[in-house]
């Protein structure tokens, strides 16, 4: 991937570090599926399906660990 | 999402830590699927699914060491 | 929940914060699923299902991480 | 479980420990399935199953991250 | 495997970090399929199913804890 | 298991890491399955399975993370 589309891991809030994990978590699956029209086509089927979604949240989390603890937990 | 629904980490107890644990992983279904009308319809699924209730656990379990860590395990 | 059940990650013994691992891993399923009917109606099938008990080990284990953090690995 | 069957992450050496996860791994089982039949009889199931081996190899690996981090990963 | 393929964890900046855990991810499957034909045989198959898409992100999301550790979370 | 196959965490690279880790990850397979016989029967199941494979890659980033830390990331 080409662009530049992670520069930092800091952020300004916890709930703008919760949004970067997100868009980790998402860039985690672009990376292995890139088409564009593959990952619409699956996204009606997993945004409608309980376990999908909890797994999802699950990937989240984990890399909101990883932002969490590059913000020091955002605790000064 | 344009709403604040988080600003800190901290919290006054453990308990409210895990309660906060819970909120995270739910927000990291709502950002995926942002609708409410589908997500209460997969409520009863997931809420009648062992092994979906255990996942879910597993979410919370994740973010909880977040913030547990974020509150330096609410040692003093 | 109104009731106090998690006042302090701290335990006498790395066997209290196994024990108190597994409450917190119950506490994450009970919080999603509050009706005691319908998680005892769920308990046999989790139970005598092999998979079922070896992601709620997962889950134990993740908050065993921790509750041992918190206890300082109980070093002392 | 009134025995005491954990009293220390301590131990001698790093496949001490792998060892020591193996059984925190197994006891998670064991506080949500207490029967020993009932044990025995998933046993066969899980041991020939692929999927299931992985998965419990997952829970030994969360465990021996913190049984390693309490021996300050037997680095003197 | 004989050749070097993974000399440090240090990377330049945290998008080579993410990269480099897709590598990471990419690898642990390549250990266990060494065969180019069946990994190319399978690939269609895990990259067209959304379970194994979010199961794939969340591999990456472990490995980059890893990587964003190493590299003091980019911090300077 | 009486051998010693395990003495230290420390290795001399990232990449003799990363082959520790998926040894550990098979040790957690063979101390629940030590059947050469039947390890051997389930082998090609599991490695021509895509969400096998994806989980086994799990399991050897969560050792990586453990054995990247107790070789201090290889920072020196």
């Amino acid at each position: 991937m080409s662009d530049v589309w992670l520069s930092s891991l800091k952020t300004d809030s916890p709930q703008a570090g919760f949004e970067l994990a997100l868009k980790l978590s998402r860039m985690g699956v672009k990376y292995t599926q890139p088409s564009d029209e593959v990952r619409s086509k699956l996204r009606p089927i997993y945004e409608e399906n309980a376990d999908s979604l909890i797994a999802s949240s699950h990937v989240v989390a984990t890399h909101f660990q990883t932002v969490a603890a590059a913000n020091n937990y955002w605790s000064s």
